[in-house]
């Protein structure tokens, strides 16, 4: 990985981290469920969705102030996402990144209020910044609620759950993830971009750049499923696998896997170059989410 | 009840229901989720907050067509919140107005699922309408945040939950409702009354009216639930007692919540006249909320 890449991933990792802490606790929440909402924020992860937001401002010039917000919304619709994905009644996972998921922690009732106060949140977050003009605000909070309801990442989670013991085709597949991971990180990109003041044509491009950064992230899942390391992915090897989930290795070998991978790469790198702006950031951002580990 | 009152909560009810059944046929929703999401919508209720909203922006001489799109959002969550709070892990209820709930009808995670998208479709109503300017729509976005999140709705039913089995004290039950309802119903008539062009100062005093309204609504309803006919209050009388909650008349004794239920009745009509605002439908709400029988 890029240096570069890497020590911009760190620093804005632990700013995002703190800059969410610094939200939860300015709001009067409940005890109980501060904790188990923290618990959640806590429990880390790769914060791929803000870091993409904050690197396509910064490509386009964007001031950073201007884009932690709703570089921290999306990590927490993100965050909420995975509290109720794990919950019983969904995917029923007892572990995430190596520690007991929020409704083992805590409980289901905790759990699927801590999820409904998490994205509550981060609508609140957006429009309560005094960094961003009204009419940001409100592009902002009509594509994050598009790209997280019930025609966005609702509908993937919902569109996995009908496959699971299903053999899909490769369209059926990439519309579960199109919508399911898909849509927040092209929400990521294009609010990003948006902000730091990319024109309507760049704007196009950049949505196309997201698509197969979202598609590439993924495959590498899938592939991770396959040849990872438990200790590293956080999960079981091999789960998708039990847990009758279609993948890409399924579907075309890994060898095929591998190589639909690069397609995907070589796409997003062309996107971003047809959107005519010259950022190392997002550029090594395709390498480092197709040769990630975990 | 008054006629005036009775006509146009009629009028309004269908109305809501039309335009919020257009609302969500306009979007792209996998098939079994739209059909879980109205089948919420579509089990009716009494539309108590957005006919409020309605009431206040008209009181204040706003345009309905303005006031429709807060008016939806406004019960997109209150419905959404329903279908949580009846799931097996929280309040366990399997009937509501005389019906399956959702997760009976359809799955538990149909129901999580169903209500994580009407919470995001209700911001993405309020953003995405034409007729609201884009200073209020993030004013309407960051109250409805705040009422119905971590620190409002969401707030109030961690709280319930957690008091279940204990003797709480007046002050704790109605810090309870405050978050639970209140939180929902200050937000409605905050908004209604500001899209209807409320200055700051009747703004307060809607919101202080608002405050009554809705411990008058939580007193009825706790009082329904001792005198009330299981055919009407659509749920078994005697419900709460059996469900070891706190109420009103098991702190106060009967007579004792409904002398708390005519002094809120009473507090509310001076914040209205305070307002300085003749509005027959407000005035009208307060003997409809206090009187209803479910």
């Amino acid at each position: 990985m890029n240096q570069t890449l890497g020590s911009f991933l760190e620093d804005k990792r632990s700013m995002l981290n703190q800059q969410m802490e610094q939200q939860i606790y300015s709001m009067q929440i409940p005890e109980t469920l501060r904790e188990s909402i923290m618990y959640s924020i806590e429990a880390g992860g790769k914060r791929i969705r803000p870091v993409l937001l904050l690197a396509a401002n910064e490509a386009f010039g964007g001031e950073e102030n201007r884009a932690i917000a709703p570089a921290c919304a999306v990590e927490m619709v993100h965050t909420y996402s995975l509290i109720h994905d794990d919950l019983p009644a969904m995917d029923d996972d007892d572990v995430r990144r190596g520690k007991p998921t929020n409704h083992v922690q805590f409980d289901e009732a905790t759990a699927i209020l801590a999820g409904d106060g998490l994205l509550t949140a981060a609508f609140h977050v957006v429009t309560s910044n005094d960094h961003l003009s009204d009419r940001e605000k409100v592009f902002l909070t009509r594509e994050l609620s598009k790209a997280s309801g019930a025609e966005g990442m609702v509908a993937g989670q919902m569109l996995d759950m009908e496959a699971e013991g299903q053999t899909l085709t490769l369209e059926g597949l990439e519309a579960i993830h199109r919508h399911k991971t898909g849509e927040l990180i092209r929400f990521s990109a294009v609010a990003g971009a948006f902000i730091g003041g990319a024109n309507p044509s760049q704007l196009h491009h950049i949505e196309t750049y997201s698509k197969y950064i979202g598609l590439l992230f993924q495959v590498q899942d899938d592939i991770l499923d396959v040849v990872g390391e438990e200790g590293e992915i956080g999960k079981p090897v091999g789960s998708d696998v039990s847990n009758n989930k279609s993948t890409y290795p399924q579907l075309l070998g890994l060898e095929g896997a591998i190589e639909h991978k690069n397609q995907y790469a070589e796409r997003a790198r062309m996107a971003l170059k047809e959107a005519g702006v010259e950022s190392t950031l997002l550029e090594d951002l395709i390498d480092f989410i197709s040769d990630r580990k975990n």
